[in-house]
């Protein structure tokens, strides 16, 4: 087999553990895999850097800080390498520009165009596990470009792709994803104590998962791996023990209405009231959000009373004060009001069984209702519900949905 | 003019410092000058870098190390970048590879074959200000080199060729190298209050000078600006006084015969007695020791005895415990006996004058003998005399030399 390892910031946080790394790399090769290694920064080093490059004053400068943060992972494959190579093992290490991870030119949160695995046949041709630099890339004028937070999954899988989709290789590819948790859990363990792990989950649920704040895994790394069908195995560093498997749908086995219930926290919601309405008041409302890098989530409009309509939408809480910024003297100018909220948050129950179950929403609302939890707005998807809620209803709203869906029902 | 910067560690080992340099840097280009920028590590990373890649154990893996230092000058040229941008300039940051910066394989003291100047013809056409890593390159198969210590000294002196070289600038070039000291003295000012900042000095007394151990420019960068002739202006980061420029002996003035004392502390002494000799001896005997890069600096062998000598060399302190490791039982076996001093030290004149002037060795013997310093060996060139003494000595040595060649009168 071909195993692709991806070790995160936690995995190589200290010498020790990078030494345990190193321990776990050699394992995988002398079980007589082929093994290839992505790692990210260590941990703390990426906060350390953000914070000399504000130091430096001004506006932020995308290019160099993407020059600045690539180090990070500059540091941790010269080191990993170094300890395998002390451990007896063979190791050489591989920046993005020397494994040709080609991106676009957008500084900071770049998108993958292609790698050319060749790079990496030399070292394993001469037995050496190749050790790369997750999160970095480098645009078509040679610039260094880095992938956004989470890159190094995406790194990882991409890489796995790229081996997989190599006639040099013909071994199955499967990408294991090396984290500070089990793997995926039915909730947050935090909030629950009930919270189970998921050995198999499908790529839709776990993209689902990945986009209603679940972090263990970058959204665009499993969209990535969904469509170059790529195994992905999301384990821990500090156990032996399996994690979860994300697979596709048709890998049959028995389908669980719902897979897991999420919560989000990162939520604000912006109501404009008296919103005079007319052909495109929609897209002006929302077209200079988007140039602001805005991501609006959920939109609810009331239908219109004498022309004029109540309109609501959620947002990264992140995002809202710049938002509000922009958003207010556009709003007064059309004679509507705005308000906003930032105690809400976000609760969510995902699962491939509800494409054939009816009811599953229904049955949410009542599970909350009965907690006296109100539900301010709803969205659906064809495999999950999610519900904003006052925030202080958050973590009780994940624990009874927890409950009532028997999740933790091993 | 076109004037190549670069800054040594000390004058970018803070935040506020980055943010001088930036200030002078744009100075410079107010003042109408074309600007190049090279930045060495920020003083305490590489030391940091190193104590790090120790703990990973095992035996130095010299490619991996230099993957790891060279991320070092990468967050110079990031955060310079950005404190020039800042400051209201435009800078742009450039790693070894990203220049063409080509040297040879020789992980950790690569030397630098070409550099492609035109990668810099877009940022300098674009108006914008060049910021390039020092110390770093690639050889042939994309791997990342450095330089060896002080080696940004070398990558500026080699980018002010390329851009001297290349017909797109007709530009005059002067490459200063700037430093926490205020430039080249008659001796070190630690050692000697009566010390005076040399105004000019000519290649090869510098190269001398350099290679005695006076730290202020790594002796390959004092060669390459030699052979290129490409101006050098040692100066001090933290102040606006000039400093000293190195010039060609051709580029008249008035020569005096000696223009510095050197003090060497980092030498040891090792002494093989009862030596047979047969052809080939020496060769046996150094051989071994230039295979474990240890450079040899003086040789005395005293006339044969009965077919057997007594030969006396000097060797960086820091080589000693190595070189006799391989050396004891490589001369039990011939007879011989080996001793070693490490409490020695080498003081030097240097001067151009020297040539011209008879006797110069001769003063420097009275000198020491005058203060009782007993002279363990000697050697000497066109333009420089060296004595080895008693590590105890070295300092009064100095200051009697400085004084009896006048070198502290204005």
């Amino acid at each position: 087999m071909f195993i692709v390892q991806k070790y995160g910031g936690t995995s190589v946080g200290s010498v020790e553990r990078i030494q345990a790394v190193a321990q776990r790399v050699l394992a995988t090769v002398s079980e007589g895999h082929n093994v290839a290694v992505i790692v990210s920064a260590m941990a703390g080093e990426t906060n350390r850097l953000t914070t000399l490059a504000g130091a430096m004053g001004g506006t932020r400068n995308h290019r160099e800080m993407d020059v600045l943060l690539a180090t990070g992972e500059q540091v941790s494959v010269a080191l990993l390498s170094m300890a395998i190579n002390a451990a007896g093992g063979e190791a050489v290490s591989f920046l993005g520009h020397q494994i040709r991870m080609q991106t676009d030119s957008a500084f900071s949160r770049a998108r993958i165009r292609a790698i050319d695995a060749r790079a990496l046949h030399g070292a394993l041709s001469n037995g050496k596990v190749p050790i790369i630099a997750g999160f970095q890339g480098q645009d078509a004028e040679g610039n260094i470009t880095t992938l956004g937070r989470g890159g190094s999954d995406t790194s990882a899988v991409a890489v796995a792709a790229s081996l997989q989709a190599d006639p040099n290789f013909d071994d199955d590819v499967c990408c294991e994803i090396y984290t500070d948790v089990k793997g995926v859990f039915t909730t947050d363990p935090n909030i629950c104590s009930e919270a189970r792990l998921i050995k198999r989950i499908t790529f839709d649920e776990m993209m689902e998962l990945a986009s209603l704040g679940a972090k263990v895994l970058q959204i665009r790394s499993v969209e990535l791996a969904s469509k170059y069908r790529v195994a992905l195995h999301v384990r821990s560093s500090f156990t032996q023990e399996g994690g979860t498997m994300v697979v596709h749908d048709d890998e049959g086995f028995e389908k669980v209405v719902v897979t897991g219930v999420s919560l989000d926290r990162d939520q604000a919601r912006i109501t404009v009231r008296d919103l005079p309405l007319a052909p495109g008041t929609q897209a002006d409302l929302f077209g200079p959000l988007g140039e602001l890098g805005v991501v609006v989530d959920m939109i609810v409009q009331n239908p219109p009373l004498d022309g004029r309509t109540n309109l609501s939408f959620t947002l990264p809480r992140t995002a809202l004060s710049q938002t509000l910024e922009l958003l207010e003297p556009l709003m007064a100018k059309l004679g509507a009001k705005t308000r906003s909220d930032d105690d809400v948050c976000k609760v969510s129950i995902v699962g491939v069984g509800m494409r054939s179950h009816a009811g599953v929403a229904q049955k949410m609302f009542s599970v909350l209702a009965k907690e006296g939890v109100e539900i301010l707005m709803i969205s659906t998807s064809e495999i999950k519900v999610s519900c904003i809620v006052a925030l202080r209803y958050g973590e009780l709203a994940v624990r009874a949905l927890h409950a009532a869906f028997e999740l933790g029902v091993g």
